[in-house]
């Protein structure tokens, strides 16, 4: 399955890129005049392979859950039986992410891809367990190859589940105590940057809890043999090497989940770093997929930077939020789609009768 | 009932405010997760006097457009009708704020401040003209200080009657070929920054005209004697000459239209620079209105920035926009609406059973 989404997946159509690009300048606007939402309408309609692009709503919400082993170490102050806590919480809608998707009007799904806990049946829980969290990272390889494969496998048949539903945009969303850890290290991995500069605090930790984290992701490289690894150009055997070292079964899920939408040619609007993380591995398994990414905002995450910086996108949202959940992703969605209803609807200068400014 | 609406803004609620700082505290989100979105609601339940404060919606977009004496020196390449034929493109659903509107379930009101040409009466349409354009700010004051007082009331009167109709937020919009200069010259004189620091390229000017402008926006503050004006601590009737001096019709409409939402204590969100030179004449009338408004978006012009810093503001949007109209305001309205329903949907760490953080 993974092979045939990579085999489908395609990167901008020219033609469709230099159509919306010519439509922004007739429309009732001076050129260029806005700004960054141009260019998110510009590379959607690249994305789909026609202009105007389809709009991308209804959007669906996927947070995807998991454990890590690495959360032994000490690197975040909250017990891991947060994780199903939360899951509880997403599931009761008492969540940020619920409140935000309440008001964008986007749905929520929670997807156990390897929480600790056994949880059980719910409505709005699709369970994909892998297992019952991660190995320590820090220690060895974090999960199987063969397990890597079959979180990415559970995020594209997310994927597809929800856009045979109707959503025409997919939002990522994770849940999973201890995983700006696996974050930091996927991103140290596939960025080349020094662990102490893609490292930061989480949902808040303090000084000696920071510097131990920054060790243990620095041995998570050393342990696992991808000190100096590089991806571009790199088989996609070694990107898998990668992920299953140094990941999360969220990661590799929400790496499906961004190829499923690509394959799809649906947009895939990334949330915060644990979404950077996963889409730099899905960038190695095929760098078109992010022709098909938007990045919904930059979290206050040192390494989400590095890693949207990797990626070449440009953030939305940049309000200093470290929540996770989808959060980022839901507050862009409303911009994405104004900024592609402005395809649809605005009127041309000759449609109009406005008078174009003289060149 | 200039001095009437004055007379009933209240600054932020101290008792309000620590109970929203609390409540945040309580909800199932690592403390200070939401960045700028707590802060947001915090200062919304503030201004309301209530923690929760109520959710922002309905919202109303007002367009405020007008003409400027000034357009005859050459500050703007488009030609003064173009105002007219946005008004119009405004009315038939056309124009970049109608789609953002659209998306963002906003209604759209346009009112005629000063207009050049008499405009047909049409649904959607306030005729509140006070003349047909200022006069020319670098000749000698752009209005009088009565035109300047009416079309303030003219402001106050919409934002009343939108609030009467149902509105829970006001949005403010601009339109009026010219008015980057008069915006420019406001914000000169009431942050005391100099003309050449807060002159921006408006909707795109070459070189040769930016240094002209730049030029008129200090001959208007040295012919009208507004050369190191200070607004702190100045009367009402200081800021009320500066305004009729260098200010546009829209502009003194839109310090009303903040105003009069200040006093019914609903939300005003400030689009881009035209709107933070109004909120700046606002502000110096009652520095209370200040607690009463968000940023919607920080603009590409150099002034704006200026205003903002000046105001105390934080723009919740900044991807280079400058178009005016109202469209960094509207995309920032979904945002302040998941800011506050956080307040009122989100679970606390008791109510959901949530371990928190150890502190």
């Amino acid at each position: 399955m993974l092979a045939e989404t990579l085999a489908a997946i395609r990167p901008a159509d020219p033609r469709a890129l230099a159509e919306a690009r010519a439509h922004q300048d007739r429309l009732t606007k001076p050129r260029g005049s806005l700004g960054v939402l141009e260019e998110v309408a510009i590379r959607l309609a690249g994305a789909a392979g026609a202009s105007p692009p389809p709009m991308p709503e209804p959007a669906a919400l996927a947070i995807f859950a998991a454990d890590h082993g690495v959360h032994a170490r000490g690197v975040s102050p909250w017990p891991q039986e947060v994780t199903v806590q939360m899951v509880a919480n997403f599931l009761a809608g008492g969540a940020v992410a619920n409140a935000f998707a309440a008001q964008a009007g986007v749905t929520v799904t929670v997807v156990d891809v390897g929480v600790a806990a056994d949880l059980p049946e719910a409505p709005g829980l699709v369970i994909r367990k892998i297992a019952h969290g991660t190995d320590d990272l820090s220690q060895g390889p974090a999960m199987t190859v063969d397990q890597a494969v079959r979180a990415l496998e559970a995020g594209i048949v997310v994927a597809r589940g929800l856009i045979a539903e109707g959503a025409r945009c997919l939002i990522t969303g994770d849940m999973g105590i201890a995983n700006t850890t696996a974050s930091a290290a996927l991103i140290s991995v596939f960025t080349g940057k020094d662990p102490a500069d893609v490292t930061g605090r989480g949902t808040g930790i303090d000084d000696a809890m920071y510097h131990g984290k920054v060790d243990i992701v620095r041995e998570s490289l050393r342990v696992n043999g991808l000190v100096g690894f590089i991806d571009s150009g790199s088989p996609p055997s070694e990107a898998l090497r990668a992920l299953a070292a140094v990941g999360g079964f969220e990661h590799a899920a929400l790496a499906g989940f961004i190829l499923g939408g690509a394959a799809a040619r649906v947009p895939v609007i990334l949330d915060g770093v644990i979404a950077g993380a996963a889409a730099l591995v899905a960038a190695a398994l095929d760098p078109a997929v992010t022709d098909h990414c938007v990045a919904g905002h930059r979290s206050a995450e040192p390494g989400h930077a590095a890693a949207l910086t990797h990626l070449g996108l440009r953030p939305l949202v940049d309000l200093e939020l470290r929540l996770g959940e989808g959060t980022g992703g839901l507050l862009a969605h409303p911009m994405v789609c104004a900024a592609v209803r402005v395809m649809h609807d605005v009127a041309t200068f000759d449609s109009a009768g406005v008078t174009e400014k003289p060149v």
